[in-house]
């Protein structure tokens, strides 16, 4: 994209976009029409209960049901035994799903029932007798990584180190990555901060439990509805775990209750089919909470080494991070993304990154908005907040120093195109919260954060009926607007009003491959494809006006919602609207359609700053969140009012993740709190209003220039937190989350410490 | 097209098409996981009732609902006032929905009620005070043109005769058409047979009554599920009358348990939808039957007089016919399609065809397959055979000396292209059947028929999936096999197997318009889609190929299911398979998909001709049909089992509708037979084994030959029957239905006019 283009997208007048109509979903959801996972029945459907593993390691020397099968309404018992061989892209999925020879965590699914109720499965899970052998567990990602730790999976050997390890080990691979020369770098520097932190693993905390419903018959032929940020991505998983071809099995999404990357895989999809299959019947199975936390997938918890060094003037002269993520029982945490986040904010000569991903005894990790980013950002953003204090700077001034700029060459490798990272710190250095006065244990804290934004595989096909209005089938489940954005950007594209646009989410048979919403995409790929699908339904629109007119099709041209005659030899022709062309589709060739099939490329990264005042109680450790600014690059803002949603929603995972969340084990390796009472997330009176700002530097692989915004707002909130925090106790926090206790005892440490 | 592509086709080979594979939906429908119209639930769901007129002919006076919503559990009470004025083409779909001023017919809907529970609803219709001003009524379609008849709609004046009526009338058209002159023709004739015939008013007699979940929000969104054969015509419909943009309802079709025409239109629908929106919840409405029988839609009952003139060797030089077809208390008889098709099988010199479309306190009629033509060859075949007993010919030769053909003017305009009446009738007269020797009291009868096969409003998309395997959807309703059928031309174009192709039926916001599953439409407009999508999916395999290639997209060619270079300069190149090209697609572009949106033209017409054995019982008058033999041109049978079954059924509504079906009305101008109890409907029992001929005459307009099968095998049998009947009886019958107590009284007469 030229300069020119670039500034004719920054310049660019819209109608539509950028306006804030009614949320489609909204009614539906506060008056309970909205359908959910769990709000699909079918005639003689059963109930389908998961048998759990109270083991956080044992190998399962044996399953038998034949007592439960023997149990009047018992109608299928399923174990790892009743699922095809995958390929090696899904067999951790798989066994996942339903443990094979060994459960790897405590609520591991070993077995599942379907019975005629609720009660009678329930019964029948007690009737199922496994036979364990116990075997040691390790569930801290340190500890899993030591040399005499249990091994989790004997086939398992490190990649990415030489000698090639000759033992099995939990660690799955180690990555290193920069560029420079980390030690030059540091021998340049005038101040050198290196801080050692740990994050707990979280979970998403989305409301609605997993819930489906499905359904085989005996000719093979198979359909699922459930909740998911990705029914295609479902449908292929399940389709290889039951061994059916893609097209024996339709998956619709039902409305989602909350995701924010946990309904990106399966947990009780394929079983449920799986005893549909068996029993011959439909098959309803829905999570409880307690199931939620323990076998669903929360995100790593971490260890991690930050090293920065700069001048005086605070120009940075190297940077090394060392992540160790543990991603649950399974390859596949998602420290690579956290490695190649860590310092992407920063134009760096001299940088390293090294990242391990660790297996232990916890389920497997899901992915959690943005996921690896937070905690890196964390690292980072600590690491220069005490930088910036140790050479007397402000810490948005340290940032504006060494911010990323378009031409930047990134720390996890290619050159940033146009990006807005500066644009968000001199907004944030601009905003009053910034220079607001604090009182006593009160501190501020500022942290940026980064996230790529995905593009990928996506279609849409948008469908013009007689009366002019439209259908636009999306394929990406809607978990933060985008019905309402999709439509917007129809709107604009057709001329015509966002009301005249109905979106829907189309099953997998009635649309091509979508890849799940996540990573940012959707707004980016959908719109992408959305637009090109308008673009196609134009081209036709003209075809039939022209062929009306009875004048070259290149002689018409789309402008505001109508087909005109354009040239000086078009002719004189009053224009026609797209619904009087619509009217007469039938007659002139049939209805009119737009169709787009594509892998998304070119999504625009995207930088966030955050600025957060905390104040604490010295007498219990508690940490409030009195103020909270997001200032984030949008790329454009198609739906401000949804964008500010996910600034503020991202703001709030954060606050809770920093202050409070973490999944605590037992010496048992047993989960303790799994239940929304001893899982602390945060509610309206722990927050302050999360004030918002949107700041728009346009993407140029998009028409409207997006990028993407319902990650990275989640990644600087732990860093500003945590900076904060300690600005407000007076020490440097680095343990998450910063619960009043822990808090506490820094405090007291301190304290000892000034008395010592 | 040429007469060397024509033989091309004749000669072509298939793969796929023509072999039988399993249908697709068999097993869900005889294990019963197949989802009909009741077996939809929704949270908080309501029942609704509809209360229905008492009276045939009734002024509403008033409509008092107070008591009813009084009662606990009644959440809504919906009268015609609830909906939105709709134009002209559904205002009297609208007021059969629900009557405006007047109850027409014995069970119009007057008002209906949503409520927590069936027993409540039930209760509340019993609430509502309806104030009646019982009008005179007439149910008879011949009393109906009487100048006295009580007249159903004030503003109703006969149009097609002069000079124009200056009074009302219950005779909404008189329309006259044919060629030649048919004065001078009887004067050219040896021999001439005129007789006057009636039959019942029928029902289609589908197991599955009306059924649909209707749902529509305080946002004005609503969605619906019900069983029909065209839910985007249900979709058009029901926002008209419920005053909504189309793109704000989405419709999904139920698996349906039969339809025949009578699915065609709504009735109960846009009730549901009304007082879902009224109440604020979701509402499913399920007919009884004798609801379906009071107030779906029925065929009509009809007069008809015929008039056939030939000389002594068989060539007819004039025929006539006078078509009185009653519609119910609505406009749109199919008497027009009667008078179109009523003389179609035959090349004549002179003809004139006058139909007159009447309404009568009766249910509006609905489509019944091939609306209207088997009534008129009820009686233009009845008049053949008596013709070729008087001239002592055989009535297949009589058939054949006057048989349209290729270049024929038809009875009704246009010239027929290439047809295949003539074979139906050789293969007929050839059949072992034809020649099998007679019993005592049994009788053989001939009739031939004719129908048009319909284009139409058609989308289909197709999705290939990563494995290779694909989806296909379509929008057309399944009523007679078309998953199997669609599938196997998808299977033949695509060169893949049958079983990697699954048909699925999208709903109205996923794909653009499909006109309904009517006039044998289906096999020839979504089959010729379907085949249109499946070449651009192949376009956009070989555009991938080409790219792999690195070779120009025109040097690839698609052959036996691979892409492979052609030409001398394309290269030397491995095929690749649909499934490989399909595999690497996300990274080659994106997903790979083909779209087809038509208003298909080049339907062909199609004939069949029966021949049926029975049996008269002298002493009870009691018909038995013993052997029946269908041979009909298909044109094409893509799935011979599917067109067999086709051949069948419509054999046996035939021989229902001839033998004992009738709609039985009290001088009260009530139903009296609203069960099939009392509406007998043939049982196992009372059928021999249909045996079946297919014919295949190409259809031109179609690349595989298709015309279209499900309605011209209803078009002979109730004149076949009534031939036989009258055969083995020995008297001419023209009367139907042909039931014991009416054979009984025409052999009585007989006798006493032989007495005489």
């Amino acid at each position: 994209m030229t300069a020119s283009s670039e500034n004719a997208l920054k310049e660019r007048q819209f109608k539509i976009v950028g306006t804030r109509p009614l949320r489609p979903d909204g009614i539906d959801k506060v008056t309970g029409r909205a359908r959910f996972g769990a709000d699909m029945t079918a005639p003689g459907m059963l109930i389908g209960k998961v048998l759990r593993s109270p083991h956080a390691h044992a190998r399962i020397r044996g399953i038998d049901a034949s007592k439960a099968l023997a149990l009047a309404g018992v109608k299928a018992v399923v174990t790892h035994a009743d699922f095809s061989k995958v390929g090696a892209d899904l067999d951790d999925v798989s066994c996942n799903v339903m443990a094979r020879d060994k459960a790897l965590y405590d609520g591991h699914a070993v077995a599942a029932v379907a019975a005629v109720s609720g009660a009678v499965a329930a019964k029948a899970l007690r009737l199922i007798d496994v036979s364990y052998e116990i075997l040691p567990h390790v569930t801290d990602v340190e500890a899993a990584m030591g040399a005499d730790a249990p091994v989790l999976h004997e086939d398992m050997f490190t990649s990415g180190i030489r000698p090639k390890p000759d033992r099995a080990s939990n660690v799955v691979h180690r990555h290193e990555f920069g560029h420079g020369d980390v030690a030059q770098g540091f021998e340049q520097a005038d101040v050198v901060v290196e801080r050692h932190f740990t994050t707990a693993a979280t979970h998403q905390g989305y409301i609605e439990p997993h819930a489906c419903l499905g359904s085989v018959g005996p000719d093979g032929q198979g359909e699922l509805w459930c909740c998911t940020q990705g029914h295609f991505y479902v449908r292929n998983a399940c389709a290889a775990m039951l061994g059916m071809d893609l097209s024996h099995l339709r998956v619709t999404a039902s409305e989602i209750g909350g995701g924010f990357g946990g309904k990106t895989t399966v947990f009780i999809e394929p079983v449920a089919l799986a005893l549909s299959r068996k029993a011959g019947r439909p098959v309803k199975v829905v999570m409880s909470r307690e199931e939620v936390f323990r076998a669903s997938g929360p995100t790593s918890s971490t260890a991690m080494t930050v090293k920065i060094g700069a001048t005086r003037d605070g120009r940075i002269t190297a940077a090394e991070a060392e992540l160790k993520f543990q991603g649950g029982a399974f390859a596949g945490s998602p420290v690579d993304l956290g490695a190649m986040t860590a310092f992407a904010c920063y134009d760096l000569k001299n940088v390293k990154t090294v990242a391990y991903d660790v297996v232990a005894n916890r389920p497997k990790q899901a992915a959690y908005r943005a996921p690896g980013a937070p905690m890196a950002a964390f690292a980072v953003e600590g690491v220069m907040d005490e930088l910036a204090g140790k050479i007397g700077m402000d810490p948005i001034a340290l940032r504006l120093k060494n911010a990323a700029e378009a031409g930047t060459q990134s720390s996890y490798g290619p050159k940033f195109g146009p990006i807005g990272f500066v644009e968000t710190l001199v907004a944030a250095r601009e905003h009053a919260h910034y220079s607001a006065p604090l009182g006593p244990h009160q501190g501020r804290g500022v942290a940026s954060g980064f996230w790529f934004n995905f593009g990928g595989q996506t279609c849409v096909s948008l469908n013009l009926h007689a009366d002019g209005s439209v259908a636009l089938a999306v394929g990406t489940p809607d978990i933060g607007g985008s019905r309402a954005s999709m439509g917007q950007m129809a709107a604009e594209e057709l001329g015509i009003d966002y009301d005249k646009i109905h979106t829907i989410i189309a099953d997998t048979s009635s649309l091509g491959y979508n890849d799940i919403s996540e990573g940012s995409r959707v707004t980016f790929s959908t719109g992408l494809a959305t637009i090109q699908a308008a673009r196609d339904a134009i081209t036709k629109l003209c075809g039939r006006a022209a062929q009306f007119w009875g004048i070259p099709e290149d002689a018409v041209v789309w402008e505001d919602g109508h087909a005109r005659p354009a040239g000086a030899n078009a002719g004189d022709f009053e224009p026609l609207s797209l619904a009087e062309i619509a009217a007469t589709a039938a007659k002139t060739g049939g209805p009119i359609a737009g169709h787009c099939e594509i892998s998304a490329e070119g999504a625009g990264v995207s930088f966030a700053t955050h600025i957060v005042d905390a104040e604490v109680d010295p007498e219990t450790g508690r940490a409030q969140i009195l103020r909270y600014t997001v200032v984030q690059d949008a790329g454009k803002a198609i739906h401000p009012s949804y964008v500010e949603g996910q600034y503020q929603g991202g703001a709030v995972q954060g606050i809770g993740w920093a202050l409070n969340e973490e999944y605590i084990y037992g010496d048992d390796g047993r989960l303790q709190n799994p239940s929304f009472l001893d899982y602390r997330i945060p509610v309206a009176s722990d927050l302050p209003m999360i004030d918002t700002v949107i700041v728009e530097v346009p993407n140029p692989g998009h028409p409207y220039g997006v990028r993407g915004v319902g990650e990275t707002s989640i990644v600087p909130p732990l860093a500003a937190v945590a900076n904060a925090v300690s600005a407000a106790a007076g020490v440097r926090l680095t343990e998450l989350p910063l619960s009043p206790p822990r808090v506490l005892e820094a405090i007291d440490g301190m304290a000892a410490e000034d008395e010592a």
